[in-house]
This record gives structure tokens, sequence and C-alpha cells, in this order.
């Protein structure tokens, strides 16, 4: 089984299990991949260890992985990009595969854009600070590009909160002009790497969604990947 | 954590998970309930165990149950109405509280009705067979009506396929009308005992879905409710 550390935020867990199976080519239950989904939202936040030397959610993260592997799960994905800062640290001593969102979501950068392209991140201020993104799109060949200070803090930040406070709906009209903002200053595609983002964009049917790279639906296409090429050799 | 014995099917449930969300007053993610969902459609199918003697899937959850358990789950919940033939089996000699989603939704259908009330049931010809729900309500003082022989073959059990073949819309089209023929019948509520049946008609936006006790909806709030309640005396 797929085992995933989730609750960061729950509602992008519930989002994540739901692209998990619109990504799976199902004709009944007995296609569908097994999975081990743990929402536990007593892991410490994220944003606070990043910015403001907070408790770490490392300990809380590893004893998580740990129990969904001793429970069965023979590989793992976490959907929320924020707490990948702390992938290398989860990876390093891991029993079994861990799938990255950095990796599923920059894999899908590339066939959408041309070669050099502009590319808008929406993201937590941690992750952003973290230059994660940035730093694999530099390698690519890719420019960054990022809301600015106002921005983050009058749209993406409420956004996410209102996400987390179960009101997608005025989060998405919230952040749907910070990604068309990005697009008007040349963007080329735009990378949803926050978890709850889509989920925003999604409820309001937002057009600019083809525009956007969702990071939680790529991880559950690797998710189902990984499983089905696994699953064809046992 | 509250322990989830799921896969049957896996989009009934991801639709648990989303009403247990839904049915939590949250600010933000730490006031959700931490939850360890197993989602295994590896589990034998209930309705030919029950019906043609097919292989019992009991071994598969009483294996299931005491890994979540195990785990760490401290209660369990079950959001599959057939699989609850086999509820006294597992609740025999399960370690933590096991709750019912027989007990939740029937709890649900009195405060809708008057005393005596027609009451339908839309299930799989499985749980109509074991007559579970027929007889709680039997109990109530309520009369039970079921979709006749036809309306099963040609309505009800092609939608539950439907939606397990991630083709919701058509299944609420498709179940709707049987619904609609129960009401006419004289049902003053319709229970909606098959955990596919909610998400058909839900997608559709059926104005009829006010007249229904959806039972994976109910069981969520019940899972709401022992985790407040408990949380309060920990």
């Amino acid at each position: 089984m797929i085992g995933v550390l989730g609750g960061m935020g729950p509602l992008a867990t519930a989002d994540f299990f739901q692209k998990v199976l619109a990504a799976t080519p199902a004709r009944g239950d007995e296609d569908h991949v097994p999975m081990l989904i743990a929402s536990d939202p007593r892991i410490p936040p994220r944003p606070p260890a990043i910015l403001e030397g907070g408790a770490s959610p490392l300990v809380a993260l590893r004893m998580l992985r740990d129990r969904l592997i001793d429970a069965g799960a023979t590989a793992l994905a976490m959907p929320c990009n924020t707490a990948h800062y702390w992938y290398g640290e989860l990876v390093g001593d891991c029993r079994v595969p861990f799938l990255s969102i950095i990796d599923a979501s920059c894999a899908e950068v590339a066939p959408l854009v041309a070669p050099g392209a502009r590319i808008g991140i929406i993201a937590t201020r941690a992750t952003l600070a973290t230059r994660t993104f940035q730093a694999r799109l530099d390698e690519a060949g890719f420019v960054s590009v990022v809301p600015d200070d106002a921005a983050m803090a009058t749209t993406v930040l409420p956004a996410i909160e209102l996400v987390k406070a179960g009101r997608p709906r005025e989060a998405g009209e919230l952040l749907e002009p910070a990604v068309a903002r990005l697009l008007e200053e040349g963007a080329s595609a735009v990378l949803l790497a926050c978890t709850e983002v889509p989920i925003a964009l999604d409820v309001i049917g937002s057009p600019l969604r083809e525009r956007c790279v969702d990071t939680t639906a790529a991880l559950a296409r690797a998710v189902v990947r990984y499983w089905t090429e696994s699953s064809a050799t046992r």
C-alpha cells in the first residue's frame, strides 16, 4: 500500500486522495491503489519552524513515516510542499521509496512551456524562503517569478488560511488575481506549490487552472504510476 | 486517531473523509480529527459473499481492523453499509470502540419524519437481503419501502457500479428516478444505505437530497461527535 503522510492540512490530504482516484484508470474498486492515509493535524506547523525557529515537525514526521511503514506501507508520499523542506532527512534513513512532490511537479513543467520560460510560483512564504522550487527551476533553465510581498500578504497567505478554515471559495476569489498577475508578468505557467491552493482554484472553476501545474495532482499521478509499475514487477 | 476500514469502495472512502472534514467546526488544521484511513480495494467484495457464498471478507476486515489499532487508532469506523453484515463479528473481540453506520444513520431518521412513517431504502441487494436496516426501522415503528426488482436491476445496482467505475454523474441520473419513485410511493424520507449512492446524487445536485438520510454523512457526524466528546474527557 502507498502510505500518505498527511494532515498538512487535512483538506489538502483529502484533495490528494481524490486526485489519486481520479488519476487511476479504474473500471471498478479492484483497479484502485491500496492506500494508508494518515491525516494528522497535530504535526507542528511547518512555516513557523522554517521562518521563526518554531518547533520542528521532523520528529513527528519521522514517527508517522515509521508508523505507516510498520502498518504495511511499501512506498510513501506527503502532499505538503512546505514539509518537503525536511524531505532529505525523511528519505535518508527511510526503508521504502518516498516519492517527492518537488520531483513530480517539476517533471510536469518542462513539457508545458518553452525552454527558458518564466514560471510563476504560488507557495507559502516558507516554501519560497527555502528556494526549493526556485533552485530546481533554475537548474532546468527556467526563470522563477513569485508574487511580491504585498500580494503574498494580502492574497496568497490569507487564501491558504481560508482553505484551512474550510472556506475554499473565498480563497479562490482572493487567489485568482495573484495567479493572473504572474501570467501578466510573463509567466508561461504557474506552479501551485502549496497543496491548499489548487483546492481554492478548483472550487471556483478558474479558467486559469489550465495554465497551472497542480503539485497535488502531479504527486497523485506519480503515485499511480509508481503503483502501476511496481505492480507489474511484483 | 480514528481508524477507517475503507476501500469498499475507494470513492466512498474519499467521500467519507470529505464529509468528516465538512462536519468538523474547524477554524484551522489543528481543529480537525486525526484519522488513519485504510483504503484497501483488495478486500473481497461483500455482495457475492452474502448472496452467493463467495469468499468472505471477514478475515481481511479483521486484519485491517487490527492493523489500524496497532498503528494507533483509538476508535474505528467503516464507511460501507454492506460490510456491516459482519459488524457483530468485527466488534465482538475489538479492543477499541467501533462506530456503526447503521446506528448513526437510523438515529438520524426519527427526527426527520412522523412516527410510523414510511422510509425508503436504497442499498445493495445484499444489504436489503440481510434486512439490517428493515429490522431497525421496524423496531422503531417505521415501515420500510424498497425499490422493486426491476428498479434494482435497471437503476440501483448499475448506478452503484457506475460510481465504482468513476462515473458518478451518469449514476446520479440513473438513481434519481428510483429515489423519486420511493417518495411517490409515500416514503417520507429515503435512506441512502450504500455509500456509493450519496456521491451520485451529490454530483448532480439532486433536489431530492434534502429528503434523504446520507449514511456516509451520518457516520461522519458520529465520528466528529465521538472525537469531540472523547477529547473533552482526555
